[in-house]
């Protein structure tokens, strides 16, 4: 037995107690008298007291040389402290030493194993094992498990069953690019890892298993943006004999479950909002709800007045900033900077100041009188005191900048909020979207998604018209979670995947299974994922997922504490069946 | 809303109720004026009635033509049975129907989905869809998740936390053979898929995580035996500040949970027994205590008496099995060519008889007497009307002929009931064990067991003899779960890896993270991982783990319903910097 009691537990109640404690050196006050060590794990710090009256000298000097970091064991006393630290849970006792033993040293850790570190992000991957010493570490990984044993046990008691779906899959063209595995066993052959169990879980409502759940991880082949991991972890379920609403009435209540029992938040009825009108009012198809700033388009009233910039435009939009009339011109003037950098990309951009005489002051006086400007407010919403801007250009680039712009000042006057939550439901999105690219359409969400009632005949003569029965569930302008309910029936499937450049031949080879499936007596069905490494990041009021997963990796897809990935022995592709085709 | 209730839940106390069902249809009878269909969901089986006097007849055509698996729904009153049906729990009750709707038709399932279907192995996997909606296999899938959900919650409630560690990791060339995945980003790199995730969670307690677990897959790219899985699940766990005592008895006390919450059986404390005793009594470090029919070794009174083949021989060893002495002659002979077949490979069996009347008649009478064969009865604990048993050769081969030869007659006399649960530790494994293949010492659980204590330095002169902190759960004859106390020193850690075969280099190279991380104060620690797909299916009383598993691999490592692994793209390979080498 290493420990009778763990570092955190100990309390008045057990003053007299001898106790066995282990744990890691956090700090030694060395007063030479009198030593104070801290004593660290898992739970909580201990102090440990030596003092020359009471310690033995040989016992003493050991803890004179005690290190950071060290591993010790000690037995004593749990004594009343002198002088309580009420800033920790044990902070009423002490534990005068009786025994001291060193279970292993340890050399300086290359950062400090403090709730604020000196280290940076690469040095604390490296050693990640140190960074999870540390608090803020330490408890997002706890946070972690309490959310997902809570999404657990709320699924399991509504009856859903946890099924574990295979990782060795089969590559599709369709979707991201995926994580290949070489078959040794079957020549010249290949797995693909799976970027979601999503024909998995479908095979299982086909097989009448009705609510399935899985946490699982997922893996995805993609440059890495900053945030983004190559393998991450997915809440999926599925259930089948459902419409949507009975998908989004228990994904609602897990939701709203979690943020009671792990936030304490109690929320009612999520509000719903359809795709086009998130799209018009937020220039996003996941809007942060926490604050207003709705978009108000000015079409109407800002073209036809011989502003040129305007009339040419697709779209004239703007929202109103609180407060906005009290920036300087300088301000302003940094604030279109800010518009105008690469990453948001506008040309340029209007403003309109709301004065508390209720006159306006805008940057086109030349094109716009006061009853213009005023129309501008009223669409806008703007109040006096606020100050209005405006941009213009084609619809959905216009839409992304004035949306980056919303964000930026909801930061600035501090109405993103972290312990304020705003879920969101956006609902019917489109079916297809155009890639630039490809110059083709692509699945929106995936190829397995139905289309809304009556609107199949829409994908020849309008496809980008075409409404999905698919959902998002957002949370503070992320989305943590996303579905739809799914074809059923081979005829349809086959069309989807006819509009997605499938020929009969690839369907067949990469779907045929599932088409078959269709046939032996398919119930209708849907479901939704949310992605795990987010939502637990968002309930623990974090913006980056990073400390939220144990062994994240960096934005080249390596892990650097254990240099992964490497080379491997000829011998291993020459089992494979592989060369290497290295290009530079 | 698709149904009201479902098709496991409606009684007596329902009757007159209004309800909505919807299902797969199971059998329709047909009499003309009635028809009564069994409508099937996950939940059970309710019948519908449609009759002449009170069903339309445009509804009885269709009840009519109803198919196999046809997916419908229907609305109707909760009535009376007439004779009802005391086998299944909604007996008491039909459904008279008033609304009917074929939600999906089914063209015929290539095999019937009742209990007992006509489908072979390899027709079940390709439709692994419709296999499961058989309730043998979905009843399987849902004690799995039983299981899991019990073992979560019972870690959880002693604090363990479950933490995800990366699938995507680095290849090591100790133990099993690697999938790797080659890695785009990092030409000519790959990850490998885990093996166990044995390294990370050494770190996690490095990192002071202190318990941790999680159900977690894992890979091993080995030619597939009957019943071995290329990715299979583990329940992986370890703690920090512990001696093997405390994880014997925290994973005894999860084990003795499962069996009491799940199969309500009470077991006190479960036995021990050394490695060494194991291959002694049982010639097996999995034994099967469910029943008696120890070994016995002879090579004292059986040795030395003029009989070459024992005396040539490093080992005589025999078994008594109870009422053998039934046997004619003929099942004797049957019995030595079921020894000497290829699987159990004896070049030979000796037998005696043990007559009722304590004379004993021997094939080998030429060479021992009465006294003689009565010494082989006491040594193998033989009563009269037993037969014993009597192989001889190589210690090894000969104790893993005389187990095959145990177990097959333990089989025959029914004393493998999969319903009794005989739970065993085996202790103080060997560290290493000598590979004839490679000539060298491989480790026996893997690089980081750590020796007995002041056993290490057994390591240069006498490899073969040092035992490990090591243990395996046995359960019915397999092994469930195994572990270690690990090495949590850079010294012992560099002994180990040179002992293995590693060079310097190639120790830093592989596993230099790990070392490196125990010079930060690493606690001492150790851990258990059980198989859960066999822990599943021998709870559930099975020999087979297939239909535990929801998408089986054959033993091509094929996953035959959606044909995977398969070729890819020449894209997906040139993006990778790959060529295919095809030696055929």
């Amino acid at each position: 037995m290493y420990r009778s009691n763990n570092c955190g537990e100990l309390r008045s109640s057990h003053i007299n107690n001898e106790v066995t404690l282990s744990g890691w050196v956090q700090k030694v006050r060395d007063k030479g008298f009198m030593v104070w060590v801290d004593l660290r794990d898992r739970y909580g710090i201990t102090q440990l007291i030596f003092d020359e009256e009471r310690t033995p000298k040989a016992m003493m000097e050991q803890a004179q040389k005690l290190g950071r970091e060290f591993v010790i064991q000690v037995k004593g006393t749990v004594i009343e402290r002198a002088s309580k630290n009420p800033k920790i849970a044990t902070g009423d006792i002490e534990i005068l030493v009786s025994e001291l033993t060193i279970l292993n040293s340890a050399i300086l850790p290359p950062f400090t194993i403090e709730d604020e570190t000196d280290g940076g992000e690469e040095l604390r991957m490296k050693y990640r094992y140190l960074d999870i010493r540390r608090n803020p570490v330490k408890n997002s990984l706890i946070f972690r498990h309490k959310v997902t044993q809570e999404v657990r046990n709320y699924l399991s008691n509504q009856d859903f069953i946890e099924v574990e779906t295979p990782y060795l899959i089969k590559s599709t063209p369709e979707g991201a690019r995926d994580f290949v595995v070489p078959s040794r066993m079957n020549e010249g052959q290949f797995y693909a890892l799976p970027q979601s169990p999503q024909t998995f879980k479908q095979l299982l409502m086909v097989g009448g298993m009705d609510k399935y759940f899985q946490i699982v991880k997922c893996f995805r082949d993609e440059d890495l943006r900053a945030d983004r991991q190559p393998e991450f972890t997915q809440i999926d379920c599925e259930m089948a004999f459902v419409e949507q609403e009975d998908i989004l009435n228990v994904f609602e209540g897990l939701t709203r479950h979690l943020l009671k029992e792990v936030n304490g938040v109690e929320i009612e009825e999520f509000p719903r909002m359809l795709y086009d009108d998130a799209m018009r009012l937020y220039g996003n198809d996941k809007p942060d709800i926490r604050f207003g700033m709705q978009f108000g388009e000015l079409n109407a009233v800002a073209q036809h007045k011989d502003f040129k910039v305007f009339n040419d435009a697709e779209l004239v939009v703007g929202i109103a900033i609180p407060g906005g009339n009290s920036y300087t011109r300088k301000e302003i003037d940094k604030l279109i900077d800010w518009v105008k950098r690469p990453q948001v990309g506008a040309l340029g951009m209007v403003y309109s100041r709301c004065n508390d005489d209720g006159t306006y002051k805008s940057s086109v006086d030349k094109f716009y009188n006061q009853d213009d400007l005023a129309k501008w407010a009223e669409v806008t919403q703007a109040k006096a005191g606020d100050l209005i801007c405006v941009l213009s250009g084609p619809t959905d680039k216009v839409r992304a900048q004035l949306s980056a712009l919303r964000m930026e000042m909801a930061e600035r006057l501090g109405l993103r909020d972290p312990k304020v939550f705003a879920p969101l439901w956006v609902m019917d999105f489109p079916l297809l979207e155009w890639d630039e690219d490809t110059k083709r359409y692509h699945a929106m969400h995936h190829p397995f998604t139905s289309p809304k009632p009556g609107q199949i005949e829409l994908l020849d003569t309008n496809p980008g018209e075409v409404k999905a029965n698919a959902y998002d569930l957002v949370l503070n302008g992320n989305e943590i979670g996303g579905g739809s309910i799914r074809i059923h029936d081979k005829a349809t499937q086959a069309i989807m995947l006819k509009h997605l450049g499938f020929s009969d031949e690839e369907a067949k080879a990469q779907f045929g299974f599932l088409m078959d499936a269709f046939e032996y007596g398919a119930p209708p069905h849907g479901g939704l994922a949310f992605g795990l490494d987010r939502l637990v990041a968002i309930l623990g009021g974090q913006e980056t997922i990073r400390d939220f997963i144990a062994f994240p990796k960096n934005n080249s897809g390596r892990d650097v504490m254990i240099d992964a990935p490497s080379k491997i022995d000829d011998l291993q592709l020459e089992e494979l069946s592989l060369k290497l085709n290295i290009k530079s």
